[in-house]
């Protein structure tokens, strides 16, 4: 599949004093960059009618350059599933014409219902996979 | 009633760029002191058992002076019912040994049950203001 | 002046446990969309260059109906100068299609140099505000 | 050394709508808990004079189970050099009185100048781990 690609603007909310992006606010990117790649409306829908969510089971992000107030930045994100119940997230957070990532990161979810039991990967999701060019 | 006084402490994660705190983030104190104020393990047992929980109406906040990384604050409150259903809190940011606020604040509660309908003030919650010596 | 338009999307890091948009985050939405009002370009290079920027002095807040993950909504903006120093926004956050404000927000913001002492409206800011139609 | 113990309890503003702790705040107690450690004033101080800080250079999240609201939980925290330049923390979300981590992570933090160069680790920070029975 080529990166799905979601733009994000740093704004004060997402700095600290030391000037750069607060570390933790990029695992929000990504969480906002997932939730388009995967559809925003499926995946209401797909809460609210059969209590099925994704929770995050692990993370890891490389750190090496900070955003600032002002930058327009791209996410990059590919995907690809690892269990039944599991997909795998290669996410980057990008400037816009630079081959350089500023962070780099790798989330995990997994699939679960409302007792956070695991289950499969739902058919919605797997089709919008597929239509991404996923091999699934 | 005396003021409820509860500890803050300033980290990164509350600062913006400009090397204070970012404002949106009083609010936040503001609800932490209350929920002390009204009691935790209560707050938590109500909205499971009862489904009943309180929303924010309306709120409004004059800044003063910035707080900064490494600040050790106060928020007071003082509280009062204003109708069956609604409790105004004036809060507000101090620095220990200064009589002077930094930010000034005060914050409507409503009462709702599960449908967002206003349910009058349970009486665990009338129970614990007069015990805090309000007059309900 | 017609209404600045700034479209919002909720997403996880918006809602708490009672399902609806954390209450301060609504402060977060205005202050975005005053900074595109503004110019995020210009607020970069003012801060930057000549060390002035803008703090938010009051602000107050009546919550109508809360937000709800998936929402895509509109934060509207109009802005008058209420002194040398000084702007208020009038801001509401809207649902696309109907007349009714989710949020009715108003926000005062006062210019500062380094030193957070008040500096008059640069004039580049006055530029932009009689550009978009603003008495000024 | 035995682990730094630092309390956190959770609010409103650490949850979203699925119930449970919105993930990346996890990385925000991480960073309470660490500032803690090495000294809050020591911290503010080593900036404000020496222009010398921290950057997290890399972390990684393993997550068993979500915390909620009214949980009061400890972040357990042990720390090792890695270098002249690095100190590696092991990080646990833990439930008083219960042995399994909610929460197991890695955070990876360098020391930096005003120009984002590493710079050795000051002698107030290893002066500080050496008092806390770190080997450095």
């Amino acid at each position: 599949m080529a990166a799905h690609v979601h733009p994000v603007q740093i704004y004060y909310e997402d700095t600290d004093f030391s000037g750069i992006v607060y570390h933790p606010n990029y695992l929000k990117y990504f969480e906002r960059a997932r939730e388009h790649l995967l559809g925003v409306d499926e995946l209401v829908r797909l809460y609210r009618d059969d209590g099925i969510g994704f929770v995050v089971h692990r993370c890891s992000m490389h750190f090496r350059e900070g955003a600032r107030h002002g930058d327009r930045l791209e996410i990059h994100t590919e995907v690809r599933p690892e269990s039944e119940y599991r997909l795998i997230f290669d996410q980057r957070v990008m400037r816009p014409g630079s081959p350089t990532p500023l962070v780099v990161g790798e989330v995990q979810l997994v699939c679960v219902n409302q007792d956070t039991r695991l289950v499969p990967l739902p058919k919605m999701v797997l089709d919008r996979l597929r239509a991404a060019g996923v091999s699934v």
